[in-house]
């Protein structure tokens, strides 16, 4: 079993020391610091092979995603990432598998100078937690229960390219490059998230779904939420597809990794300028109004429901 | 997959709130406060369903070990637990096991006053991802590196128990009630563990075996360590088997979950009385000397080593 102490494998590629950092891996437990008047920001995420990835993926995009999932659940709160901690369950040890997944995953971790400082290797089906620790300013993280009447929708980047990435990968077909990288390496909106500290009512990011996750929203502020299905950010490789087929993969099929938040209607030229200086476009979609659920509207007026979707068994539930 | 939604139904058994507990489980991560002026002491520590557990162990038990596990590394570092996240994947949903699951880990959690805080439930072979974070005064952390030359070594409970326990149950032979409770219902110890941060000089958790363990204090100390095999702390159990078994049990069975530590002989009153103090033996059973490696000294006066060991696929390799 010796092979799979390969924290310290891991380690060489992954930057596992910085500001804060006491004590990091090769000890019981990570000790952290310089918080300041700072409140801890926690969110952890699992992948297991199967069910969230295909067992083809390459392992770089592996490590990239299992990040960047988690961190994009930090930028939903507004959080500024500080640390991780990795539970890596593997079949059997493969260093170049191990090096190319530590690869992927410390690029991110140095682009938003994040520091691995605890873990666990060992022997098991293909799993792979991670557990993301930030900082916000007190009584300035965004909640999912803060909507209120009147406010407007938006989310940031385009929705469905994961999706369908995902769909034509599992035909065999081929996937448009920038497809791919929508499904491969999702990039958390971390700035975006701190920027709106000031200016969202309320945030998640959208990893389920944009009715899942809006849902969450709307249920979480007692709210109801009105979409305009014309206003959804369309790539050119959607536009392509068939209406309903393109509304349902935008409306439900997951993994698109923008923020979808809330803000009132005298926020919207502070919010447009803040996605300009981040180089994010955000779209505003809809708005929130009284009552439960999600209503999307059609061009055509209508009210409009997805069709069953297919999805469901790579998608993760989330509370 | 709404099946495995299931973090909402665990959150009914397992606390949830508390002390520095800004927001819970509900949204994208939780938001913690309350640190004063103490460091942040983080661990996390996975369980695989075949490679750490039997697949027909009570579900009760894992939640009590998947959490203790974690607490026992937070105690290894004299830290105050406060939080915890759970990553929980399981091959199907069966609400009875989840319930059981969660009153093991939900029993632990009130006596340590530990607040759930975050997780994910999904679906995948079945693996139990704890991570813990807790609090220590700067500069009071209780490190593996710290042992010096003529410090005495301890450990505290008995060594054995959990690795006869688990022979005897693969073996489908009797277990006596006592190892079964080492092995299944280990307890961390947190008392221990903070009382020790005025008087030890190094600290690890006793999780792989003894001479693992020790011999990652040895290594990053920089030194050796001497170890008497006629003080070795036994239970009736271990006592009444043939002596080179039970050294090896003892030396390399793991799953003990004691704290073994090293301090200045000065210090020996001191530790016994905080021993007494909070209901735990604590046994010296040997000294830290120049050079490297463990050596273990026969009650003959020879030198002992134990024979090859066939746990090594129930034990978690550790950094």
């Amino acid at each position: 079993v010796a092979e799979f102490a390969l924290i310290d494998r891991l380690a060489e590629r992954v930057p596992t020391d910085g500001p804060g950092v006491v004590l990091s891996i090769g000890d019981d437990a990570a000790v952290l610091g310089d918080l300041g008047d700072e409140l801890l920001v926690a969110a952890t995420d699992t992948m297991n092979a199967g069910v969230h990835f295909l067992d083809d993926v390459s392992p770089v995009a592996l490590g990239h995603k299992s990040l960047a999932v988690n961190l994009s659940d930090l930028a939903a709160m507004g959080a500024r990432p500080r640390w991780a901690l990795l539970n890596l369950s593997l079949p059997h040890a493969d260093p170049n598998w191990l090096d190319a997944f530590a690869d992927g995953f410390g690029a991110l971790a140095r682009e938003h100078e994040v520091s691995l400082v605890g873990g666990d290797t060992c022997e098991g089906a293909m799993s792979i937690g991670v557990t993301v620790l930030g900082t916000v300013p007190p009584g300035q993280a965004l909640r999912r229960d803060g909507a209120a009447i009147g406010d407007d929708i938006y989310v940031s980047g385009n929705l469905g390219d994961a999706a369908l990435a995902l769909r034509e990968r599992l035909a065999g077909r081929l996937v448009a490059e920038q497809d791919a990288r929508a499904l491969d390496f999702p990039e958390p909106e971390l700035a975006l998230g701190r920027g709106l500290r000031s200016q969202a009512s309320a945030c998640i990011d959208l990893s389920d779904g944009l009715l899942s996750d809006l849902g969450h929203v709307a249920r979480q502020s007692g709210l109801a939420a009105r979409v305009e299905l014309e206003r959804l950010p369309t790539s050119p490789s959607l536009a392509a597809i068939a209406e309903d087929d393109r509304f349902t993969l935008q409306l439900t099929g997951g993994e698109d990794y923008g923020l979808c938040f809330c803000a009132a209607p005298e926020r919207e030229k502070a919010i447009r300028s803040l996605a300009a200086a981040e180089g994010t476009r955000v779209t505003r979609i809809g708005q929130i109004e009284a009552g439960a659920g999600i209503r999307c509207l059609h061009p055509d007026g209508s009210e409009w429901l997805p069709a069953a979707s297919g999805w469901e068994h790579f998608r993760e539930p989330r509370p």
